[in-house]
């Protein structure tokens, strides 16, 4: 778990002794949009979205949180209502950490209440990164920086890799129909990017960053989103 | 400032201590992309965009900032490069909190640190609502999305509202060119929007509600760059 690293013994033993394991099967609801927060759940194993749903039914995936990731901190440190639904995409395995009880033991353990901090930080620059993606990229342009950040830095020479969740998922993470992503993926043919099902083959991974317009000096920060940022 | 509300006198003294007052022209950039986070800025007059330039030069206005607004809590927090340049697009005044001084008076004060905490969890919450919003919302439906978080919640009778910059800035924040902003005004008027310049008329606003398809659980959150969500 990024966001523990460096904390003192006293203060993991304190979050240990709060902490509840659970595991849920695909198909669970961890926390639902609107309601007040409980838990801070850190995820161990599996896959979860976090999702908004429009007045119209009409929903969008905002996130995908991996292992070592976690949902949703701003919520648990604000007290207000979590803005996303949580919705484990495959079975999971999790630890929940009270909310009450979280930030009680924050409010009197300042390398705890920082360590909080910087975590919703890179919360935060998880999102600033996606709203620039939004409004700075067509979606081949997103998808081809997704497929990219799923490369290793810097890669010249080809590159085979796995789509870490269907391509559904995928679709919605990047906020379009999946038809829409199959364009886009067509588009990117033409770049050296090839699919079979979930592998896909990175031919020409500089030409496709020259494509994909990267941001200007934020690159290495781009990964998943169990990334710290 | 939102964000000191509750602090103890103590806090407040020290913050007023390392604080330093700053009066910048229109055009003056305030942090730049990629550059090490040297101070937070309190917003105390004017206006500030703070966006992000892909490498092939296009910019994106991910937020515009008014005053009682700050920036950019997330990249002192991490002591990471700023994601973002704010420019001042009026002339403005502010208040400097030197980074370093910052984060060690928020290391020995838990209720810094927790408000730290929470404000950038604000923050987040902020980006969240816009992923939402342009994953889920067409342009004219976030146009419209926009004018309503400019009128009081929940106005039954027609509004009149101001613009609070101009069609250009809006049209960057929306995450659009300003053709398409016209586009999209266009659209509006079947919807009993009426614009001249900066002045906005919403004749119908439960129908434009309709239109933009609110969020569920989360339309009391929305409001400008400034509150604290």
């Amino acid at each position: 778990m990024p966001m523990l690293r460096g904390l003192p013994d006293e203060v993991l033993a304190a979050l240990a002794a709060i902490a509840q394991p659970l595991a849920v099967e695909e198909g669970s609801v961890l926390c639902r949009e609107g309601d007040p927060p409980a838990a801070l759940h850190l995820l161990l194993a599996g896959q979860v979205t976090l999702s908004g749903r429009a007045a119209d039914g009409s929903a969008a995936v905002v996130e995908v949180v991996r292992p070592g990731g976690r949902f949703i901190l701003a919520a648990v440190l604000t007290g207000r209502a979590y803005l996303m639904t949580a919705l484990a995409v495959t079975p999971a395995r999790l630890l929940r950490l009270p909310a009450a009880e979280l930030c009680e033991l924050a409010a009197t353990r300042p390398a705890l209440g920082m360590a909080l901090a910087r975590a919703v930080a890179g919360d935060f620059r998880a999102m600033v990164l996606q709203v620039r993606d939004l409004k700075l990229r067509s979606l081949p342009q997103r998808l081809a920086y997704y497929l990219l950040q799923l490369a290793p830095a810097e890669a010249p020479a080809p590159v085979a890799l796995r789509l870490p969740f269907d391509k559904a998922l995928l679709a919605a993470r990047l906020g379009c129909r999946p038809a829409n992503l199959s364009r886009a993926f067509a588009v990117l043919r033409a770049l050296g990017v090839e699919t079979h099902g979930a592998r896909v083959m990175l031919h020409d991974p500089s030409r496709l960053r020259g494509f994909a317009a990267p941001d200007l000096a934020t690159d290495a920060e781009a990964g998943g989103p169990a990334a710290d940022r």
